[in-house]
């Protein structure tokens, strides 16, 4: 993460700039990001934003509550990209379910890159954090059963254990987090199809 | 990261358990790891060990020592493995230093879990997080280059941006602190062996 980018302000009646409660997540997030969610405190937030605590917690109960939505809206996102692969009744196969999952996860990524940097940090120190936890574990365990029905189906090879396979491909995608830059130069579609060509096609020159 | 393993006790003289000066890192980087570096104090690293501030204050200066400590560590194990491959005058290729990087980086990886997830987690807050950084960025271009010779001889597709590649492979070797348990069924060289076979070979069947 490079320092937050501050909440686009938006003209409020009597002419202060106020902030809607989706940019007050997103500075929130940029900061737990920076930070560490632990060493921030609703004093930090409204310091960054230029507001008064008072003015946060008229949007958010707790610094809780923004974590809680913050990691909702990642884990959302993911869950709706997994469920649709995994629940797929158009008679797709199991590998190609896999190369869509692994497609859009990468599309969620660069859409989503601040609120799925924090999701994949989350520890486990409260109860938002294990409730994250058990759902990103709920996640893991549809994606290892799609790359065991990618074996069985005999589209993918059978002689590594596919759960360390699941660990390693979704390893790869979700280190986008940490260096894929939205102003570099490949886009959210060039990475995926280089995600897929490196793990289903391999390196090597054929 | 689970939770802290307490550092073991040493018995010192007149009874009373000690710890010694690597005890004391490695409980203070499992902290580090678990409540995050910002959020962590002094404080918190001495009741953690049943310590006075002054007993950590007589081994280290102060917490940014105890995290410049650790992660050297970390760079100087990541930095022998990358310029042995690099610095190679064995005549072997780019393709098998390559791959022997990826074998002994994993094993750094294993052995060296807790300090590395501090490594990956650094964002540059403080001068000894930059100084960091500066190194993983030395390393990071290492591995392009590295992968670069390798597209260059002939070994690896010439097809796929080379530092996408070098980020995506070692992104998936990286993303071993996040999930891998020494405990679990698979060891070092299991994984490293798996890792290759995806990067290099590919999951399809063939």
């Amino acid at each position: 993460m490079t320092a937050a980018e501050p909440a686009p302000a938006v003209r409020r009646g009597r002419g202060r700039p106020g902030y809607d409660q989706a940019a007050v997540l997103r500075t929130a997030v940029a900061l737990f990001n920076r930070k560490g969610y632990d060493a921030t405190s609703i004093g930090d937030l409204a310091a960054e934003l230029g507001l008064s605590k008072a003015a946060i917690y008229h949007h958010f109960a707790s610094k809780d509550d923004l974590l809680r939505l913050a990691l909702g809206d990642a884990l959302d996102e993911l869950t709706a990209v997994v469920s649709a692969a995994t629940h797929a009744d158009d008679g797709s196969s199991a590998h190609d379910r896999l190369r869509e999952v692994v497609r859009r996860s990468v599309e969620v990524l660069v859409a989503h890159q601040p609120a799925v940097t924090l999701l994949l940090r989350v520890r486990g120190n409260t109860p938002v954090e294990v409730d994250a936890l058990k759902r990103r574990r709920w996640l893991d365990d549809q994606l290892a059963g799609l790359v065991r029905d990618a074996v069985a189906e005999g589209a993918l090879r059978d002689d590594l254990p596919p759960e360390l396979v699941s660990r390693l491909l979704f390893g790869m995608v979700n280190s986008l987090v940490e260096w894929y830059r939205p102003e570099g130069t490949h886009d959210a579609a060039t990475v995926a199809a280089t995600v897929a060509a490196v793990a289903f096609d391999g390196l090597l020159r054929r």
